[in-house]
């Protein structure tokens, strides 16, 4: 698969935040060699310009040729950011038609023009919401810190994490149903929802060292505001931690501790709704005199009937209307999103739950105006914070770069992964969102046109802020149904495809679950600890060292933290391709099955005999120890493994002519 | 090509104008037959759902099978129409994997799972923007009127049509260039834009005979406001129509002579810019004091440099954050948008110039504002008006129903159209819009990919109100560089797509031009009514017959009046496809060259025998007479054709179970 590309990383874009009106210089580079331009089924590339579209009206910038370097010819050309979101597609001339000698699958009639847009090569005229995206975000808004793209996110859910001692003298609230740690959990009603283990903030902060260990840098809690609920996702106010997780205090030390091993903390927020005992929601309640009245949606004069979320009686929704709920809960530095993000808490940003229905409701769609004010509140209080938005289905289009740094969603990554390395037949239940909670089977190539269909409708650094998890606590666990031998596949994708790859607490310990409750098994601290003759604990520590190792992959190569992405091979049961920055690359494969596949050395960009210079980094057959082979000859490499494999190998970076 | 369908027309949906909230049945029609259904690549089709998306959160609604009728099974589920566009899809379920026996091009692992949205079957996840859609505009808005979707759209640009024996009295302003009727246009400046003919509104008024003769319903007049040129898009003023035109009361005479013959005009507005010498704008420049000052974008503070449309001075680009602005031009029926649709004017209703580029600048977006405003104007004056927005790249994510009841576009039809129609290596100049004036060659699967890539997105009463234009004013004519007998199949695709068929004054002489100005032919009114012996004569009537027949054809089958569209064979050098509705249907074949297809007369949802009774309505072979032949034999239909062709046959309407 030698072909033109571009992407939005640093190769090939000269800024990562340009200014509104700034002119940036975009790269493309085209495979050069004796037998004309490959991969682009022209018989030579005579012109390349790039098609911007501002203000809705095409715009062409002829692009210039720079020169080769490693088997590449490189073309550039300059683009003025002339919107907030600035489209724009390159345009590749060949010679007219009849002069054309490449073949082409779509038959006679061989037009002389291809275009290249963030869904690949196009012999039609493409459409704009597939243009590769230029980004100027307003200051008040600005751009994603820096170190978004190269975190590694650890998701806890505090019930269920660890507790601390002080947990035993907690008296409980009457919702709850108490269980103790070994307990297995119950999804059904009425434990579901209020089954309740007791983890605590301080439980956290105890296992920082196990965060640490296994390389993550970021944790992202789910809410630790009070709620009547086991996952506290119906909070009855925003204002302190509840107590039955340590209060105010326990937070206060856990992200000093946390901050002190260099990992960042983000709490988690819900814009859409409320608990129905919020003290918003019960001033409002048959209140419609209230000042908090206006909060929510009234089906009637006496505030009795009120809309909520997905129909669940206690959880409220929020009508974003009202002046005094955004002042309260999203605008200024004295609201609830500023609020936590000042000393002494601290926190590093927040993920907005159910972030796609928030502000939607008929014909009332507010969402643009409540998170482009969350996150200007959040730019005035500390800029250097981030902002993840929940958003599991198709999430583009509110993800634009003028708000959400990131979205947390299963279209790009979670649902394809699991249709391509899952048990063919499983079932998963809730979250996920499997349409009749079935996992269809995906061939590789299905994965790969899911996955590219998905992220191409955002700007790449949205992208690179978006989560690559394999499964959350609002879904069945992958390992559950996952193939044999395919989770170090799936988190070899997690930490090596663009994106921020997720631990969800347990997954490191090789726990499994069949829904989202389910999935939220209290961490079995102790048989970590437990001698590996006990075969449970031999499986956790390994897998515990799977994903250390994977994590560490995926922190120590540049390319892998915000680098380009190209493909080399799609295959049914293999995937290969590399990341590409200046510093170094890295090449990857994902295999399924038995896999055989052959590329030309310079698709590396390398010269003959260059792979043998690649260095193993994870899953390679080295020094006898089983994996994925690679052999060059003749020009091509060769990479071949039997069952499922995960291998990647560093080598130099892209040199520019 | 006998696979499952589903389309906005009343076949499928039960209303077209669903208001918000109310429940709409919308029905999926699956070939049925011993063999499984056909085109689906599922063993058997087991279950049906509808997915739509309120507030961006899926929700399943389950679909029921009506029955079977004319060897099709008809499944029908109830949608809630809960946001003002409702995204929905069709969810096809099978067997489990490993019972599947039929083949997948995707290879192995085949899902149990099929998608059906706009762009058609997907064996992945689709995107959302892709979905079927159901527009519930608010009462402010409206639907579009009935009459939009049957009516044949005649364009006239004033200058060039027919001079009334009044025209020889006016004197010419400064800035014109006189032209006597038979002169060659100059296309190239000083007389670009200035050469002046003298067309009037009576001369048009004179001529509505040939409009009736010929079938159009609807005449689109370019601006008839005074400006600095012959194309009147710089007006100087939007209060009174041109006296070089005849004024006013020309207007008045013109709209009511049309109405009188049943054809309805609409008029041309410029809500991008004015011209530099509109009083607005000569207020405002250079007088950063006057009230006009803010409805423009000025550079400095002494109200000197401007924004304009694309750079060029004399086109000053409106600021549409003036109330003033909004007030005078388009908000309340003392407005401009409105005035000239009351008497003694009574228009009914307008294109809008340049609709993609309003109220869009840097970081400012006010088109969705403005074009609301226009539209709740309109329907505050006459709701039985029109309003078109010119866009002529990609058009969708403007045209959901908010307020443009259709696009003038060229992505959608006339570009696909010209790539397959064209002589390979064709150049075409300026507003057509081909990347460097080259019009790419297309197949016939490359025409089929890209009109549905791009109607995909529009809903479907916004796709029935889009122009299906061979060319416009803005082009250079389609005859210049079509294949040789390539017009009657172009303008045979015009008038049975979905959309608005187009004639541009002239193109029903076989007029021809190389650019939008050298296309501004004077209407040779002599030739038609010399004597055949004139070789330009002949073929000058011939060409009109063809026009007046394919009209015919389209205003008298209601099929092609916003009934169902459905693929039936999509080759490189022939489209085959069927336009139904319950009064009756309308087999199309539209040929490039030489073909012979089979289609299963079941396709037809006829029974064996059945194909015999089609009514040859235009292009087929009957009583000797050449043209497409159509045989059937074994259950098939045999259609085939020598050269270019265009055919159509009426059969009996859908009936459902």
């Amino acid at each position: 698969m030698l072909a033109p590309h571009h992407d939005g990383s640093p190769l090939h874009v000269s800024t990562q935040t340009p200014a509104l009106g700034e002119t940036v210089r975009v790269r493309l580079r085209v495979p050069a060699g004796e037998a004309g331009p490959a991969g682009l089924g022209l018989a030579a590339l005579e012109a390349v310009s790039v098609r911007s579209n501002p203000n809705h009206e095409p715009r062409f910038a002829p692009a210039v040729l720079l020169g080769e370097h490693g088997g590449w010819a490189w073309w550039q050309a300059e683009v003025e950011v002339e919107n907030p979101v600035h489209g724009y597609r390159f345009l590749l001339t060949g010679p007219a038609a009849d002069a054309a000698g490449a073949g082409d699958a779509a038959g006679a009639g061989l037009p002389a023009q291809r275009w290249l847009n963030a869904t690949g090569l196009h012999n039609i005229e493409p459409l704009d919401a597939e243009d590769f995206k230029l980004v100027a975000s307003p200051a008040d808004i600005g751009a994603p810190p820096e170190w978004l793209a190269s975190s590694v996110l650890y998701q806890v859910f505090p019930d269920r994490f660890a507790r601390s001692a002080a947990a035993d003298g907690r008296e409980l609230p009457e919702w709850a149903i108490a269980a103790t740690w070994g307990d297995p959990v119950d999804p059904e009603p009425p434990a579901r929802s209020t089954q309740f283990y007791g983890g605590d903030l301080d439980g956290v902060t105890e296992r920082l060292g196990h965060l640490a260990d296994l390389g993550v840098t970021l944790l992202y809690l789910t809410p630790v505001f009070a709620g009547r609920s086991n996952h506290r996702y119906d909070a009855t106010n925003f204002d302190a931690v509840d107590p039955l997780l340590g209060g105010d205090e326990a937070l206060v030390r856990l992200v000093e501790a946390a901050h002190a091993r260099g990992i960042r903390v983000i709490g988690d927020l819900t814009s859409n709704h409320s608990g129905d005992a919020h003290e918003w929601f019960l001033a409002a309640h048959h209140h419609p005199e209230s000042p908090e009245s206006d909060f929510y949606y009234w089906k009637d004069a006496a505030n009795d009937g009120y809309e909520s979320w997905l129909g669940v009686p206690s959880l409220p929704k929020f009508n974003w209307a009202s002046a005094e709920l955004r002042r309260r809960f999203i605008e200024g530095s004295d609201s609830v999103v500023a609020r936590w993000l000042k000393p002494p808490f601290n926190l590093d940003g927040w993920r907005i739950d159910v972030a796609n229905m928030t502000g939607r409701l008929g014909a009332e769609d507010l969402n643009a105006e409540v998170r482009q004010t969350i996150r200007r509140t959040m730019v005035e209080v500390n800029p250097d914070t981030i902002l993840l938005g929940e958003s599991t289905n198709d999430a583009a289009s509110d993800f634009q770069g003028d708000a959400w740094h990131g979205a947390m969603t299963y279209t790009t990554f979670t649902r394809p992964l699991w249709s391509w390395l899952m048990r063919p037949g499983s079932e998963a239940a809730g979250g996920i969102g499997f349409a009749g909670n079935r996992v269809p089977s995906y061939t590789g190539r299905q994965f790969h046109a899911a996955h590219t269909r998905f992220v191409a409708g955002f700007p790449w650094r949205t992208r690179l802020g978006t989560l690559n998890a394999l499964n959350t606590h609002d879904t069945p666990r992958f390992a559950t149904s996952a193939l044999p031998g395919a989770v170090p596949v799936a988190l070899g994708l997690s930490v090596t495809l663009p994106g921020i790859p997720v631990v969800f607490a347990g997954d490191e310990f090789g726990l499994t679950g069949v829904d989202g409750e389910a999935s939220r098994t209290p961490i079995p601290w102790p048989l970590l600890e437990q001698d590996r003759a006990v075969a449970a604990a031999a499986l956790a520590q390994d897998t515990a060292r799977l994903y250390a190792e994977l994590i560490a992959l995926r922190r120590g190569q540049p390319a892998l933290n915000g680098g380009g992405m190209r493909w080399l091979h799609v295959g049914d049961d293999v995937l290969v391709f590399v990341r590409e920055s200046e510093e170094n690359s890295v090449l990857v494969t994902a295999g399924r099955g038995d896999f055989s596949v052959t590329i030309p050395v310079a698709a590396l960009g390398l010269a003959a005999g260059g792979a043998m210079g690649l260095q193993p980094l994870f899953g390679a057959e080295v020094a006898g120890a089983p994996g994925v082979q690679l052999a060059e000859s003749d020009g091509e490499i060769r990479l071949s493994a039997h069952g499922p494999s995960f291998a990647a190998w560093a080598f130099s970076g892209v040199k520019m002519p």
